[in-house]
């Protein structure tokens, strides 16, 4: 792979460059221009290596999720649920929560960055929490059919996008972990 | 009220307008002028009226949702979550769910907006929710101290933004009436 020219030190620290633009002016306003001059590199070689500038901006997302949420595996749901949180300190959450909303609106207008970030980062988070689920209900923990199972995505992004719109407050631990217990762990009958 | 002067058919005609071009453009790209210029009047008569753009897009929000939740009342909680999914059609559902990706986005950089949007959207809407859910504790259908009362806005617009963005599918009727009988009601322990 082309991409792979690059040592693992370059690699994250363009992608860290990447996710400090998008967070300061928004996927629409972020040009490869400014990521070429942000990072002393070329145009050309961002298009070699990652072709579009959606792929970059997925790649750089997953690479900001480095472990894999299937690896983990505490014996219960409850505790890989928090075992997730976690993986993030609350600085970070921040601005995880920041990003996501400026995606979600992005991805409305771009198609190609929805297809990338579906690929990239949406399919393999999926599969990690399926597996972190799967395992759940070969344990006893949840019922297989609970039609929950395939909701939790949807009942994760709104603890994240509603908390600062309705609360005026940054997602952080205490909030997502009581909203785990409160809210998911409930609905997945655990 | 300087409002009044307006006939309700020509402020829900402005209105519409706004929603239009909420849809079309988003709100950073907005302007009072094109507003003017869809709805023939002078940008001097929407400043009267409304103060500003975010009072304006907030209003004509909050005129999109005519029915105040309070107001349904079915005598059980799952009997009045159906009435309100009921008040809208699918198209309508669509539509709404794309307004509210969009300005999900907007408000992260327009202090103004949001402010706006909680007072004359979000905590009306709120505090119509909040007496559903407050019938729903006095008839004893939810016990009063569940964390989960005060997760139910984080749960909907959960499946609001997430639905188009994890599945490629629309927000409809058959989604959220699942949703609400999978998460919503049980983590309610309803």
């Amino acid at each position: 792979m082309a991409r792979s020219r690059l040592t693992p030190e370059r690699e994250a620290e363009l992608y860290e460059a990447v996710l400090d633009l998008l967070r300061e002016v928004g996927y629409d306003a972020l040009t490869m221009d400014a990521v070429a001059t942000r990072t002393r590199s070329s145009k050309a070689t961002l298009y070699r290596q990652w072709g579009s500038k959606a792929e970059l901006v997925a790649r750089a997302l997953r690479h900001n999720k480095p472990v894999s949420l299937a690896e983990i595996d505490s014996g219960s749901l409850r505790g890989d649920f928090h075992a997730m949180l976690e993986l993030t300190d609350d600085c970070q959450m921040e601005k995880d929560s920041a990003l996501m909303r400026g995606l979600a609106h992005a991805v409305h207008n771009n198609p190609e960055l929805l297809q990338a970030l579906r690929e990239l980062l949406i399919e393999p988070e999926m599969t990690g929490l399926d597996e972190v689920l799967r395992r759940a209900v070969d344990r006893g923990e949840i019922s297989a059919d609970n039609p929950a199972l395939r909701l939790v995505p949807h009942m994760l992004i709104g603890a994240f996008i509603a908390r600062p719109l309705i609360e005026d407050q940054p997602v952080d631990h205490a909030f997502l972990s009581g909203y785990l217990d409160a809210v998911v762990l409930p609905a997945l009958g655990v």
